[in-house]
């Protein structure tokens, strides 16, 4: 039987650590092969170079934590007493000098308790060496990624049939979040952004209750299904009943940049090269000044992990990996358009898991 | 003109800190007004103990930021460059000793750059001390709690309507779920709880495709909408048709156990005295061996947040603060049953936000 537990202690080994801590997340779930939320009670796997793992969990939770099949020691504790005793009875039973933690899981309060439990302890983020375990995706999460893309997919489409001038931003939203719902969706990968015209143009907008889509308006909706653990990412701009030549003419700048960077994906290919294919199509516009994020990001459990799409970022590019390629241009005066797609790279290519229409689309 | 940063301050001048850091979160959504998530990307607001605050901000999130109106310096960074600049420039601008940050939800990363950046700087958690500036709920948050207790009971009601025999917990939760976002919730306060039988003694649980409910069988429904950027959290068990007169017995003592906290809820009373009422009552019983939780926890912009209902707080409870009553009883070879109930401390005693029948009750 192999060692689960082996992939964290070869990252502990190269980074001369003495032990991997995990938290509740992508990490978490994709060892163990079920959710576990953060909470306000610390929860904490320990795993060493060598040897049995250690836990620390809320006594609450230990009936859960149970049929996860862990076999090293637990140190659970209640709210009444509250956590430093277990994270002194762990280190006490676990000697370590040195621990690589999720620095952008792991939270200020249990770096704490470890610090107090052992002072001299040293704690080094090891985000990108316990992350990078999960960028092949295994073909379980493969399916489970095909999977929420479906429903996404399915949602966006009774959308768009249901968009009339007139709607607001949220009413738009409400409807796609039943569709996605009604289609099997577990969760929300990220709160869905529903936004038109200027609106558009912000990156991260909040869909408005209080703004109507009119005709000419961009409509850009940036949202995903959550199912079987794993994220979809899909991001489709449209115009509401027509458009101007000059908004015609950035959105086809977009969709070519789009294109530029699936067919740059493949293996053997960098980061670096895929958000430079991209993103040298828009500079190369007339629309350059447009240009304000890079490429893409990673996708699976995590809605945003490695690899990250973006220049200087020479990780090579492997099959099994999955992210986004999502171009986009934002005037804050004007719109914004961004046209997204979750591809996976293959032995001999790409492919996009995404298969949604990017042609100009014209709503309501 | 108010200065609105002043509770931070006093927070900071009562701890001998220079500053309180903020990071995204429910005590940035109460400053602010609006809600930000955390991602990849540090955000963080720095407010010292006079003077102006600063702010370290993705680039990419820029014009979502200038919507918050904040009146201090911007250190932005772009993906390309990384945020260490950023924190080095922040650093350098407002020379600090010490900062308060929030432990439950700063990640180890961004604690990680304020040391690179400053590395004599204190670090300490001042979790307590900031969250204390939301135990009291302004108007407008508890309007925005009565308007999401309000679409959670409605898409209560809906769903016990909708339960027949032989559903699996999976295809009740999907009921409940297009009923919450049909009467308006924004998001769910925390992924659902629909758990029958056995499962319902995990006070945690998922539930389950493969398991469909029968005849004498316990369901508790544990959720909440959130709306408004705020939370409610209720919990009911029902029994599917008939249940036991032993199980009839756990129930009524629960419920007991719940009326007890209600009654317990006043001001000049602390959160121990509310804990003991209700633990009491479950300890007094034929059924003590099954308590494994503690009475309640605040709940507003957070799900979980002060004050937490927990014997050995002595936590003073005063008008306009809300936090759950949610005595359960639990037996990992039998049946969980909880009641939960959102209450708030009124200038006379409480009022319940919750008032979904609590009568035993059968469904299917």
């Amino acid at each position: 039987m192999t060692d689960r537990y082996e992939p964290f202690r070869v990252a502990a080994r190269q980074a001369s650590l003495d032990a991997i801590a995990l938290v509740p997340g992508a990490n978490f779930s994709r060892l163990f092969g079920t959710e576990f939320h953060q909470n306000e009670r610390p929860l904490v796997v320990v795993i060493p170079v060598s040897g049995q793992p250690a836990a620390i969990v809320p006594n609450l939770e230990l009936g859960s934590f149970e049929q996860l099949g862990f076999d090293g020691e637990v140190f659970d504790w209640r709210d009444q007493q509250g956590y430093q005793p277990a994270f002194d009875q762990l280190t006490k039973h676990l000697p370590l000098d040195s621990i690589g933690v999720e620095g952008q899981v792991m939270r200020v309060f249990v770096d704490q308790a470890f610090r107090q439990a052992s002072p001299g302890l040293v704690i080094q983020d090891a985000q990108n060496a316990i992350a990078a375990i999960r960028l092949h995706k295994s073909d379980d999460e493969l399916n489970a990624m095909r999977h929420a893309v479906a429903i996404s997919e399915k949602a966006l489409a009774n959308t768009i049939d249901a968009v009339k001038v007139g709607m607001s931003e949220r009413a738009i939203e409400n409807v796609l979040v039943q569709n996605l719902f009604a289609h099997g969706a577990e969760d929300f990968a990220f709160s869905p952004i529903v936004a038109a015209a200027q609106n558009s143009a912000q990156p991260h907008a909040h869909s408005r209750e209080d703004y109507h889509i009119a005709a000419g308006d961009s409509l850009l909706i940036d949202f995903g299904a959550r199912a079987g653990g794993v994220c979809a990412d899909i991001t489709r701009t449209f115009f509401v009943q027509h458009c101007t030549d000059e908004r015609a003419d950035i959105y086809n700048t977009v969709l070519i940049a789009n294109l530029a960077g699936h067919k740059a994906s493949r293996p053997g290919a960098t980061a670096h090269d895929v958000d430079d294919a991209t993103t040298s199509v828009l500079e190369s516009s007339a629309y350059g000044a447009r240009i304000r994020h890079k490429t893409g990001h990673g996708l699976g459990r995590d809605i945003h992990e490695d690899p990250y799409i973006m220049r200087g970022n020479h990780q090579v590019l492997e099959p099994g990996m999955v992210f986004t390629i999502e171009p986009g241009l934002y005037d804050l005066d004007d719109i914004g358009v961004r046209i997204e797609d979750d591809v996976l790279i293959t032995d001999s290519g790409s492919q996009s898991l995404t298969t949604f229409d990017k042609s100009l689309t014209f709503v309501g």
